[in-house]
C-alpha cells in the first residue's frame, strides 16, 4: 500500500445551523479543504453521512455534493455506519488513493440534525441500533448509554461524579476552538449540579447533536507540487471492525471488543503501540463511552478509565490528551461528520496549527469513531512525516 | 491493481417478500454466495442499500448484517448511491480486495420496499433526486422518466409503441429465470394495451419495485484453493462516474453523459471496446433509460436506441443481448440490490450456468446501474478467465 497523506483540511463551525442548508455546509468544508491543499484536483469524493435521508429527505449525497461543489463527473458515493460514518468515509478514501484508483480524493463528513425537533432526532438516531429488537422497545442511544453507565457504576463501585473529568476536560478544550459549539469551561461542581437526562446520565454526560461539515483532501506524497505549503501528515494505520449490533448479544457489555480489535489493527499497520500516540481523539458521545474506550484501547485497566480523567492524564499537558479541541462534548457531535472533524483536528495538532490548544511535540494521533454501542469502530493513526 | 475474481454468487427470488425480514433476505443471499465459493472466510462486507433507513427504520446495515450472518468482527459498511448503491458496493469491495486490505470480501445488495404502500415507496424513491428543488415539487422518478420519454418522442419523432421491444425482451427472458418476479412473456399487443402510469409511460415501461438480496464473494485468484469448483470470472474493469443530480441542469437531458464516461472508463481499464462485450446488463428501471443507455454506451446512434429492441438485436441470440435474465423489468428492481443481481446474473452467464437463458459463448459482460437520472453510473466489466 502506498503512503496516503492528508493534504488539506476544512471545517465549518459546529452549531445549530438553521440558516444554512445541508449542501451549503458541505460546500463550505469542501472549499476550505481544497484551498488548504493548494487546489489539487480531486477524482473522487467519499461522503460520510448518517441521517440525511431521514432528517432532510435527501439520499444520493455523493452525486448531490459533487454537483454542488462544481466537480461534475467525479466518482462520488456515500458511506454509512451510523456514528462511524465519517471514519468509514476516510477509510474508503484511503483505499481509493492507496490502491491508485484515485490520485486525489476528497472525504466529506456532513450532517444536519437540528432542523427537526429533539424527539425526531432521537428516533432517527435509534435506527443505528436494532430496529426490530431495540428501537421498537424505546431503546434509544441515550437510554442505552444510561444502562451501560449504571452497569459500570454497579460493577466497579464507581460513583456518578467520577465521570466529571471527561466533561471538564472537553469543555476546557472547547474554549480554544473557534469551531466548537460550546466554548465555556465548566467545573466539577457544574457537572454535579446538572439535570438528569436519563438516569444516571446527566446533561454533561451527553454530547450535543449538532450540524456541521468537515473535509479532507487525500493524496499520495509524490503527487504534491514542490514547495507544498503544509507540513505533511500521513495516514499510517486504518482499521474498521464490527461487533454485535446489540449490546444484549455481548458476553460482557463493558468490554468494547471492537475498540480493542480496531486499535490493534490500526496500530499494527502503523507499527506502533497505543502508548506511542501523542493524542487520542476518542468518541465521547457519552462520557461512559470515553471511559470504556480508554480501557479497551489499553490506556487504563478495566473499571479505571474514569480515573485517567480525574487525575488530569487527559488534559492537553497530560500523558494521553483526548478531545483536544473539545471532542464531541464541547465541539459538538454532527453525526456522520464527527469522524472527519476528528481527522481535521488531529491534522491541525500534527501540523502545530492548533493554536492555544496545541499539544506540544505532537507527532502521532489516534482518531476513533463509534457506530451504535461500538458496533462499528473505525480507527486511524495519523503521523507527521519528517 | 491485482486481479479480483468473483468466487461466489448468491441470490434470493425477487418478489414481494412480506413474510421475510430485511436481515433474513440478506442472510439467504450471503449464505448462498459463501456456499458457492466453497467457504472462503471473508474479512469484509460491503452492503449496497438505498432506502432501509426510510422503509424499514433501520440504518447501520453493515454491523447488522455482519452480526446476523455470523461474521462478528469483520469490516462492514454500507454504501449508498440511490439506484446505483449495489454497483457502488461492488466497487468498494473491488478496491478493498485489489488493494490487499482484504483477501476475501463479501458484497451484499439488499432492499425491502414492499412492506409500505406505493405512495410511501415513491416518496422515498424521490429522495434520490434533489429534495429541495425537485421532490418538493412532486417530481418523482416516475414523473421524471415520463418527461424524459416525452422529450425523446418529440425530439426524434418516435411513437410510444417503438419502446415495446424493451419490455418484450425482458419478459421473454424472465420466463427462464427461477428468481425472476415476472415469468410470463408479453407481446407487442400486451404492451400497447397496458394502462398509462404517467403519460406517456405505461405499466410496461416501468420496472416493478420489489424485495430481494444478492451477494458476491470477491477474492484474488492466488488465494483460491486448488481445484476450485467454479469457472473463474474476473472484474476486468470498474468505473463510477457522476453527473448533475438534476436533469434540468444538463445542457442535453437526452445524452447520459455519465453513462458514456463510465463505459469508457470501465472499458479502458479492461482494455476493450464496448463492441467486445457479449452481453450488457443495463438499467431498465424505465424503458426510456434502456434506450438512452444503449445510445450513450455506443451501441446505437442518438435517437435510435429503441430500434435495437425492435430489430431483435437485444435478444439472447442478438448482437448485444440485454436483460438476459429478465432485467429490472421482469426479474424486478430491488433498489440497492439491483446492481448486485446484475453481477450475479452476468457471472452465471460467463460460467455457462444460465440454463435456458444462456448466451452462447459469453466471455465478457458489461453490467451497469444508475442512481437517479444517471446522476451516478457504475459500470463493471466481467470476464471469464481461460
Amino acid at each position: 500500500m502506498a503512503d496516503v497523506i492528508v493534504a488539506g483540511v476544512g471545517q465549518t463551525p459546529v452549531n445549530e445551523h438553521w440558516g444554512i442548508s445541508l449542501r451549503e455546509l458541505a460546500f463550505m468544508a469542501l472549499e476550505a479543504a481544497q484551498k488548504d491543499a493548494g487546489g489539487l484536483r480531486p477524482q473522487a469524493l467519499f461522503v460520510g453521512n448518517m441521517l440525511a435521508p431521514q432528517m432532510s429527505h435527501q439520499a444520493h449525497l455523493g452525486a448531490l455534493m459533487a454537483d454542488f461543489a462544481g466537480l461534475p463527473g467525479i466518482e462520488a458515493v456515500t458511506t454509512e455506519a451510523a456514528g462511524a460514518s465519517g471514519g468509514a468515509a476516510i477509510r474508503m478514501g484511503y483505499l481509493a488513493v492507496a490502491s491508485g484508483q484515485a490520485d486525489v480524493a476528497l472525504v466529506l463528513g456532513v450532517e444536519k440534525f437540528t432542523d427537526q425537533i429533539g424527539s425526531a432526532i432521537e428516533a432517527a438516531l435509534a435506527t443505528a441500533g436494532d430496529s426490530d429488537y431495540e428501537a421498537v422497545q424505546g431503546l434509544t442511544p441515550t437510554a442505552q448509554a444510561a444502562l451501560l453507565m449504571r452497569r459500570y457504576m454497579h460493577e466497579f463501585g464507581v460513583a456518578h461524579e467520577a465521570f466529571a473529568g471527561f466533561a471538564v476536560t472537553a469543555h476546557a478544550n472547547g474554549v480554544g476552538n473557534p469551531h466548537a459549539m460550546f466554548r465555556k469551561a465548566i467545573t466539577q461542581d457544574t457537572y454535579q449540579r446538572a439535570g438528569v437526562v436519563s438516569d444516571p446520565l446527566n446533561l454533561f454526560d451527553v454530547a450535543p447533536v449538532a450540524d456541521g461539515a468537515a473535509a479532507l483532501v487525500l493524496t499520495r506524497p509524490e503527487l504534491l507540487p514542490p514547495n507544498f505549503p503544509q507540513p505533511l501528515v500521513r495516514i499510517a494505520g486504518s482499521s474498521l471492525v464490527t461487533d454485535t449490533l446489540a449490546l444484549h448479544d455481548r458476553p460482557d457489555p463493558l468490554a468494547l471488543q471492537a475498540v480493542r480489535l480496531s486499535v490493534e489493527g490500526a496500530c499494527a499497520r502503523a507499527r506502533i503501540t497505543p502508548l506511542q500516540v501523542d493524542l487520542f481523539e476518542l468518541y465521547d458521545a457519552y462520557s461512559i463511552f470515553a471511559a470504556l474506550s480508554l480501557e479497551a484501547a489499553g490506556y487504563a485497566e478495566r473499571g479505571l478509565g474514569w480515573k485517567l480523567a480525574q487525575d488530569s492524564h487527559l488534559s492537553l499537558q497530560g500523558t494521553i490528551p483526548i478531545s483536544t479541541l473539545g471532542g464531541l462534548k464541547a465541539r459538538g457531535n454532527p453525526g456522520g461528520a464527527t469522524g472527519v472533524y476528528q481527522a481535521v483536528e488531529a491534522t491541525l495538532q500534527l501540523r502545530e496549527q492548533a493554536g492555544q490548544n496545541q499539544v506540544s511535540e505532537a507527532r502521532r494521533a489516534m482518531i476513533q469513531c463509534l457506530g451504535g454501542p461500538a458496533s462499528t469502530v473505525v480507527t486511524h493513526i495519523l503521523e507527521r512525516m519528517a
